[in-house]
C-alpha cells in the first residue's frame, strides 16, 4: 500500500494520476466523501460521492480502512476494494491526508510505505489552488490554513519528495515504489526461491 | 550506510565496484583482513591486509565496527573512515558478509539500509567460482559450502535483488540507493525547510 499525502494543491493528485497511467500493478483506492462534487469531478472515479447516512451506516459497520472529517465533510476509505487488489497481488495507491494515513499505518504498518509530498513555497501553493477555477477566495483561504495543519505532519511519512519540477517528483515517486518492491517483505515467493537454491546447494 | 552481502560468486563485488564509478556520493569501506592477498588483489583497494597481531590489536582498541573469522582468516571494517564519510554527509558502502551485517545492524539499525544479493541458481554460482582462476578447487568446494551458509541468511535483510542479468540487478541497486536518500530520515536539511515553509502559512 503507497501512501500519497500533501497539502491541497503541491501535487498529490496529479502524481497520483501520472502513476496510474504509468504502472499496471497499482489500483487507485477510491474515497467514499459526504462533500459536494466540484465541476469536472466524476462520481466513482474522483470519490465515491455518497449522503452521510450511507457514509455513517459505512462506518459503523466496519466498512472502512480510516476516515475522517475535513470542513465538515467526511472522508474515508473503503475496505473491500483493498483487499481485493492486495489479494490478487496488486499494489494499491491512496491519496489521502495525514489524518487516514496514521489510521491505515496503525492498521497495518508493514504493509505500507507513505511519501509526503513538500511544495517548493507557500506562495507556489496558493498560485497552484488560485489556478483552481472551482474554489472562491474563502475556500483558498481555508486550504492554506489547513495546508499548515498537513505539513505540520510531514514528520510521520517514510519519505518526502519536493515538488518543485513535476517531473522530478514523479521520476522520485516511481524510484520509491520500485524500491518498496524490492523489499524482501514484500517478495512472497522468494523464501521458496533460496530453499530451492539452498537444497541444491 | 548500505551494505551489499551475497555468496562468494553472487556478484556483490562486481556490482559494488560498478556503484563506485557511477555514483560521486558514496565511499567504500576497505575491510581489514588477516588472509594472503590473492593474484591482482591491491592492498588498500581490495583490502587492508594485516597480520594476527596488528588486527587482533585493532580489535582490542575498539577500532573496528565489526569484525568477523571465515575459513581461519579475519575480516573488519575499521571504524574511523566510515565516521569520517559520515560527518561529510557522504553515503558508505559495505561489502560485507552476514556477520558484519548483523553487527552493523545492532550497532546503527536506523543509518542501515542492506542488499542480499541472489544468484540466479546454483549451478551459476559454482561456473563464476570456477572461472576465477585464482581459486583451486577445494576453495571452490569450501566457498560453494559456505555459499549454502550466506545464503540461510538472507531474511535478514531489508532487499533482496535477484543477479540474473548484472544490469538489472545494478539497476536495481541504483533504485535502492536512491529511494533511501528520498527517505524522511536521510534529509537532514528538510526539517528546516519546512519550518521555513509552515512559518510563511
Amino acid at each position: 500500500m503507497l501512501v500519497l499525502s500533501s497539502p491541497s494543491g503541491a501535487g498529490k493528485t496529479t502524481l497520483s494520476r501520472r502513476l496510474l497511467q504509468d504502472d499496471r500493478d497499482i489500483d487507485l483506492s477510491i474515497s467514499v466523501t459526504t462533500r459536494t462534487p466540484r465541476p469536472g469531478e466524476i462520481d466513482g472515479s474522483d470519490y465515491h460521492f455518497i449522503d452521510v447516512g450511507k457514509f455513517d451506516a459505512m462506518a459503523k459497520n466496519d466498512e472502512l480502512l480510516e476516515w475522517a472529517e475535513v470542513f465538515g465533510n467526511r472522508y474515508g476509505t473503503p475496505r473491500a476494494p483493498v483487499l481485493a487488489s492486495l489479494k490478487a497481488g496488486r499494489d494499491v495507491l491512496f491519496d489521502i491526508d495525514w489524518q487516514g494515513t496514521q489510521q491505515l499505518r496503525e492498521k497495518a504498518r508493514d504493509d505500507t510505505a507513505s511519501i509526503f509530498v513538500l511544495p517548493p513555497s507557500m506562495a507556489e501553493l496558493e498560485r497552484r489552488l488560485s489556478m483552481r477555477a472551482q474554489d472562491d477566495a474563502q475556500v483558498i483561504r481555508q486550504r492554506m490554513a489547513k495546508a499548515g495543519d498537513e505539513l505540520s505532519h510531514w514528520a510521520e511519512y517514510d519519505y518526502v519528495v519536493l515538488n518543485d519540477s513535476l517531473d522530478r517528483a514523479f521520476a522520485d515517486v516511481k524510484t520509491i515504489l520500485a524500491a518498496e518492491r524490492l523489499k524482501r517483505a514484500r517478495q512472497p515467493g522468494l523464501s521458496q526461491f533460496v530453499r530451492g537454491l539452498v537444497g541444491k546447494a
